[in-house]
């Protein structure tokens, strides 16, 4: 089997499982309790903490464990207090979804063709809003891999005295990601996107901005988010976040040789295809063949044993073009024929080969 | 070490590890994609919302997992849409903190000192009720064990016209649990107070209830709880779950032996101390000691090894005595001196014999 869809879940880095093992067989205390046993599991949650908030230049008081990237984005939208959002169309729906259902006054910016939120839209937008609103733009598009302008677009809305915040799900751990140097006030990540394990993910609240609690309950996470903290996972993410951080270099030009070889091997064999996106994330390729269909192509490589995407994961028994795909305006005879393949850190250049050459075969050349 | 304070959270139990391992290194699919690879963990998630349904007399779909006890019970008194919230005052931080969040009309109904919720007083409190109420009573409480009348509880409540949600959270795996026999609408339960993993839980909701997505997103869990699937949790909380409610005559008859082992050793040897509760979980020890501290005698059973907790676990940091000690109007010379000690499955004989020697060896006789 070849695994190319990283962007939907990554396969777990087998050198933070010993690490989750221990907290789940045996330093398995609550780490709310007094008592010595719980010592090691309360420094590990600290020590957790600390390594992301390194990750990404926080502090780790600004750190808040949650389940995963839908909880963090329902959190950071829903706590807002603002009642006019302002997102981009191409959210995740965990983003847009929560617009909807906090305000009756969101707007969509549109993007371009390759995916780009367009910043004069976002711009007419903010003047348009009575009141300081709330923005949320994605930091990369789950679908297309599309790096947003996340640091003009923060700047932007700040100057409208807009709160900021960025579903970095998507591109955490990929590359690289400085709070202050982005400058957003909220951002939320999630572990099984950057080889951590799944149910376990955070979000970034800076110093002075004030959210509500989205659990009420216990005291964990400052009182903020109740609930027993999952020590094994918190462990776990923390682990695989800064393992990626560490080789992020390395992995983004590996990832760009499996993109190359892919890409030229279509190239080579006239293969009529858009690749969409312009500055994207490593690894991450939104293809659009022309007048075939994208779910023919997931099932074709599927007998062959390759794993690939349609569109995004949560949408995968969602048969229509996505929402992402149609805010681009591609050509209608593309459109359709839209695939997702995304190379992670354990692919290999044979890999890539496979691929292309399975694409080769089953995508008529014109 | 000996730890006696499973109601804080329980060992994993180990045979479960070995399908919890599968799915964090191996079948790591996201389990929404459409390719042959995703159908192996498709299936582990169906098999355990039928396991825990099964285990709980529900059915399939009326089971929702979360990431654990807190989401479940703010989701299930959240979503309700009910203005008027009846509820114990004795429930789990997480139950009272979400009633007073979502309403400004919350009756707190009391209990007697053997922390039996008082149903007098809820038949007084739905009749003073203007619209149909949400009422939320515990099955067993987590400081003291005390089992409710839940049965007559939701009947009551049903009686009024009102939605009945029961925290199940400690109670769940311990004694049985049917929830056509209780009557009860919703059910939170919590993986790691049963031997499961921490970081996962479920709801139960009855069909016909109607209730609003917690997390808002993708199409998971009906589309009523967005976010990729934690596999491996809930795989493992439903093979805990069920170990548990297979085991569960046997597990009681050894609890109820080391209960009294304690017990009966205490009292030998002339301790003066109040046993809280009246009908109990097995295994669950509310002790109050004369004149005496609950942390002072956690922190010296500490020093030999033993694990204990003063109260709930979500206030191991706060060291007053707890709303559900002082709701029982406990004489206050012994309110003080309260302890809760907690064995489960994996305790030994030989390990309450030794919680009751150390305590003897700490308390001073009168």
């Amino acid at each position: 089997m070849i695994y190319a869809d990283n962007a939907a879940t990554s396969p777990l880095d087998p050198e933070i499982f010993p690490a989750m093992k221990e907290f789940l067989l045996h330093d398995f205390s609550n780490p709310s309790q007094p008592y010595s046993f719980s010592r090691k599991s309360r420094k590990a949650i600290a020590d957790s903490r600390e390594r992301i908030a390194h990750c990404i230049n926080a502090q780790p008081d600004e750190i808040f464990f949650t389940s995963g990237g839908s909880e963090s984005d329902n959190w950071a939208v829903k706590s807002s207090g603002r009642q006019r959002i302002i997102t981009s169309a191409v959210e995740h729906k965990a983003v847009l979804k929560s617009c909807h259902a906090s305000s009756s006054s969101v707007k969509e910016i549109p993007v371009d063709s390759s995916c780009t939120v367009i910043t004069s839209s976002l711009l007419d937008a903010l003047n348009e809003c009575g009141s300081p609103a709330f923005v949320s733009v994605m930091l990369a598009n789950n679908e297309t891999g599309a790096i947003q302008p996340v640091k003009e677009i923060a700047d932007i809305s700040h100057r409208h005295g807009a709160i900021f915040h960025t579903d970095a799900v998507q591109a955490l751990g990929h590359i690289p990601v400085d709070v202050k140097e982005l400058g957003v006030d909220m951002l939320s990540g999630s572990s099984h996107k950057f080889n951590g394990p799944r149910g376990v993910g955070f979000l970034y609240v800076r110093r002075g901005i004030s959210i509500r609690p989205f659990v009420d309950g216990g005291s964990q996470e400052s009182g903020m988010r109740a609930g027993t903290e999952n020590t094994a996972g918190i462990v776990g993410m923390s682990l695989a976040l800064a393992n990626n951080c560490r080789d992020i270099q390395r992995n983004q030009s590996h990832l760009l040789t499996l993109e190359n070889i892919l890409l030229d091997e279509l190239r080579r064999n006239n293969i009529d295809f858009i690749h969409n996106g312009n500055k994207t994330l490593p690894g991450v390729l939104s293809l659009s063949f022309r007048n075939d269909d994208g779910e023919r192509i997931l099932h074709r490589l599927d007998l062959n044993g390759i794993c690939i995407s349609t569109g995004s994961a949560c949408d995968g028994m969602n048969h229509n073009v996505s929402h992402v795909i149609r805010s681009m305006n591609i050509p209608p005879e593309y459109a359709r024929g839209t695939v997702r393949i995304s190379f992670g850190k354990y692919n290999t250049e044979d890999d890539a080969k496979i691929i292309a050459d399975s694409l080769v075969k089953i995508i008529p050349i014109r």
